[in-house]
């Protein structure tokens, strides 16, 4: 299917759905931009803002649509998924094409699946900010990031395809992965920084009640560290449930690796963090390639 | 002294070193900027591009300064006040100040007072870069930071108050700190900001080793919450032997929640990651509001 052919339902107007909506609707890309979220403020707005078409209810979404996005946190996939194809069932329809913009891709890919089979492919554009919610989507957001587009060995190439243009269209770079590879990797370079960050944040509000000057000292490098725990918490306790092994195994590494710090003779710790430096420069590296590769 | 009236001897022309005597020459604050550096490339560097007078030795340094700034590595710092203190011997001189620009500050106040006495004062600028050495220097590397003024009990009056005054002309905004409660806060803000980026940045390249899709999915997320683990490694391995202590706590503490994240039920992560964000936020609005306090 063209883009410029494709119905797109979103469901779920947060930050990322919004955001989606937003950038397909101001550009014009595809035929047609509906949303719908369980909240009816949230419902109130995107239909006052023009962030898309918002039709009765989520049944009513699906039958209007040919490509359907999930947007809506790991937690709520099932019930969403449940009541399209409750929607769908009535007129005998189905879907061209079904894709989640999970932070994880296993578990949610499992679900979808067993809805949609082949016409399910999974979504990941690595973006997003530090405040949630329809109030601050923008459709600036999705722009220069990775997108992971995530087959299945019987998902449809045209399907793949798809969704491999719809990044492009949203100004990403298109990474194709496998569900494994893909949560492996992002458990390390996105879900444990924000577990990190915010593990670090407690910390230091801890030792900040103790002792204000923590607080009075704090400059650029707690800020930069942390960033990230200012995202949707949302987001955040899904991590664990949806992806909990890759990070169980990253979180374990990274504890075997502070203790080795802490032990190290000087000269030999010195080295560790020289490592640690151009490691973090080659993924840097890369990454920057990305769209040149 | 006032500020005009002082011959300013800095010893060690890293990045610390060197942008002091950068902003001091450039502004012309004080009467006189003498800088020294072990390396000979960097002592020339220093003489040619003005970043400083650079005498014979250390111990001229010393015997043509009023104020003494140490900015070299902890572990080089004993060596570096001997030196001084042989050249001072001969002449029957002694130091009107002292200060070194270590991280932490009970191992080397104790150290420096051991010399100096009640003529040391504690002088930690919470700056850096990602970048070390003379050649990345720059005056204005202090613009807008705190700086910490650590104090003992029988340090002089005049010389905690110079030091103050020496930060505000640096562009900082001065905080009066006990040795203790410098050393307990900066372990939590910037020395262990530092080790979690280099530890996390180490394994996201054990992982690009192993599946180099992280490299390529890699984001804004991830490059911020390592960003200081591109510090001079040297700083960092410094951390650990001079605030040791102070790290190990706040390491234990943030492994402890890193594992209760991993086991507590999702709404009640969701809580606690809410809670991290409003701790990161009250903490930077301190921060912020730091000159204005």
């Amino acid at each position: 299917m063209e883009l410029g052919a494709a119905r797109i339902g979103i469901v779920g107007l947060g930050l990322m759905g919004a955001s989606l909506a937003k950038k397909l609707t101001a550009s014009g890309t595809v035929r047609r931009v509906t949303g719908w979220d369980r909240d009816g403020a949230v419902r109130h707005l995107a239909r006052s803002q023009g962030v898309a078409e918002v039709p009765e209810g989520l049944e009513e979404l699906g039958s209007e649509s040919d490509v359907l996005i999930f947007a809506v946190p790991w937690r709520f996939l099932a019930d969403a998924d449940r009541a399209v194809r409750r929607g769908l069932a009535k007129g005998g329809q189905t879907m061209w094409a079904v894709m989640d913009l999970c932070s994880a891709k296993r578990a949610p890919g499992e679900l979808l699946r067993r809805s949609w089979g082949g016409r399910y492919v999974g979504f990941h554009p690595m973006a997003g900010k530090e405040r949630g919610g329809i109030i601050h989507a923008t459709a600036e957001l999705f722009s220069g990031a990775p997108c992971a587009i995530v087959s299945y060995p019987d998902t449809a190439p045209e399907v793949s395809s798809f969704a491999a243009r719809l990044a492009a269209a949203l100004g990403m770079d298109p990474v194709e992965a496998s569900p494994e590879d893909h949560d492996a990797a992002v458990a390390v370079v996105s879900h444990l920084p924000q577990l990190l960050a915010s593990a670090l944040a407690l910390v230091a509000g801890e030792e900040a009640r103790r002792n204000p000057l923590g607080a009075r000292l704090a400059g650029g490098g707690f800020r930069d560290t942390t960033r990230v725990a200012s995202c949707p918490a949302e987001g955040g306790a899904d991590l664990v449930s949806a992806n909990g092994d890759h990070l169980r195994r990253g979180i374990g590494r990274l504890i075997q690796i502070l203790e080795e710090f802490l032990s190290l003779p000087e000269e030999a710790l010195e080295e560790r963090l020289r490592a640690a430096a151009s490691a973090r420069e080659e993924i840097l590296a890369i990454a920057a390639g990305r769209s040149a590769a």
